[in-house]
């Protein structure tokens, strides 16, 4: 666990960042959560930056300006990299110390299931893992600009303040999604479970450009291929909140012995 | 295991890719070493798209064309998107069947310990993995562009056979890494190992423009953290080839009843 020494003494840092820019009404409104747990720096990205991944800017140069948006207590600065590139130039350059903890969010549209490794809300919260702050990536099941947050507010104080109280155990963040909001169901609570086995199939469609030059447009249908009720697709149809942890490790340690025979002798 | 029926009766179809782009020396060696093994279609990025991370293009249109770069009997085409839009579009409409493997690489520079997940040559891999193609990612830890790949044809030709002969775990592709040739020293072997506990440290380098507005590069030092004989770092320091498995569940499943006990019991 991480020490929460400076925290106890004084006011949370709060590092607040998203992947869908810095006025997107998803973080507006975690930044305005946020300022009642403590001192809120926003990093984040000056345009949406969806679907970036873990990607950093390393054949350009990076921006970072101090900026506006709306009143309020919190610093907040635009950035021209990835949601990757905010993390790591806020830790590096902006903070004047590690912050106690790092939110990425509210994504506007689900990063569940495997959604999480194309995500740049969640590659920022795994950044802030690997920079070893507590850290954790909000996304609500709505794709919409005006999307309904407020049924998502008491959830998120109350994962932030688990987090706050207790840290997370190293190289782990977690990844929070939040059902959208409907007007006849309500929020059954919160599971924490594991990423479901889910991929997207037929994605591209073709077209052509004025000049008969073919092109093409990512899009595709998600299919989950998982029956486990421990997922986070199944929290999430069963309407509650689902929480994975989510670790930067990527070795398949099961794996290991058997590429060892393939390899060794074949 | 996959089911290699396909291949047993024709010859296995193999997809190329990388993220330094088409026309990098990295990927000329490995396309030369794959028409040994079978069919090639190449996919790669029309210009370089290091450290893009899992990054794919959702607000832009993506092309793709055939281009003849050097002679061979390899198809290969152009892509304007990341390294995952190549091996997307390849599955869902260049290719005319599953291909039997997917290679990325030859990376210039090391994809090693925490960099699998900057990478976009282990992305494709990982994605090569998530669209059910065993796959392997191959690096050199040489970031200059003449590097001598000669020492590394060898390994890339015992562990591609391996994976063509017995598929690969569902879910698992390979990061494989190769020492940097020096005249004096021989690489000892393959190890296949976890990925170290490393990361970046200091790494932004601040400047101003002719204007006076500072603007970052991004830099930084790699820092191993991991003192275990069972990981990459190891094995590269000890002149061997690392292999480590690398799956896309992120799930840290050790810290379920940890968070489940500080959200549930705080």
């Amino acid at each position: 666990m991480y020490q929460l020494k400076d925290m106890i003494k004084n006011k949370p840092l709060i590092l607040v960042t998203n992947d869908d820019g810095i006025s997107a009404p998803g973080i507006r409104f975690l930044i305005n959560i946020m300022n009642d747990f403590g001192e809120v720096v926003v990093v984040a990205p000056d345009s949406p930056r969806s679907g970036m991944g873990h990607a950093i800017t390393l054949e350009e140069t990076l921006r970072c300006d101090k900026v506006v948006i709306d009143k309020g207590p919190q610093s907040e600065y635009a950035c021209s990299g990835t949601p990757v590139d905010c993390v790591k130039l806020s830790v590096n350059k902006i903070l004047k110390r590690k912050p106690d903890l790092c939110v990425s969010g509210i994504n506007h549209g689900s990063n569940s299931s495997i959604n999480v490794i194309y995500s740049g809300t969640m590659s920022a919260a795994v950044e802030g893992a690997l920079e070893g702050i507590p850290s954790i990536g909000f996304s609500l099941l709505d794709y919409s600009h005006d999307a309904d947050f407020s049924e998502a507010e008491k959830y998120i104080r109350k994962i932030t303040n688990a987090v706050l109280k207790h840290g997370m155990k190293d190289g782990v963040c977690l990844n929070v999604n939040i059902p959208k909001k409907q007007s006849d169901i309500n929020i059954n609570g919160i599971k924490v479970c594991r990423q479901a086995n889910a991929n997207w199939v037929e994605e591209f469609e073709e077209r052509k450009d004025p000049r008969g030059h073919k092109y093409y447009w990512l899009t595709g249908k998600f299919i989950n291929h998982d029956d486990g009720e421990d997922t986070d697709e199944w929290a999430l149809e069963n309407h509650y909140v689902s929480v994975v942890p989510v670790q930067f490790d990527v070795t398949s340690y099961d794996s290991i012995d058997i590429v060892k025979d393939i390899i060794f002798n074949e």
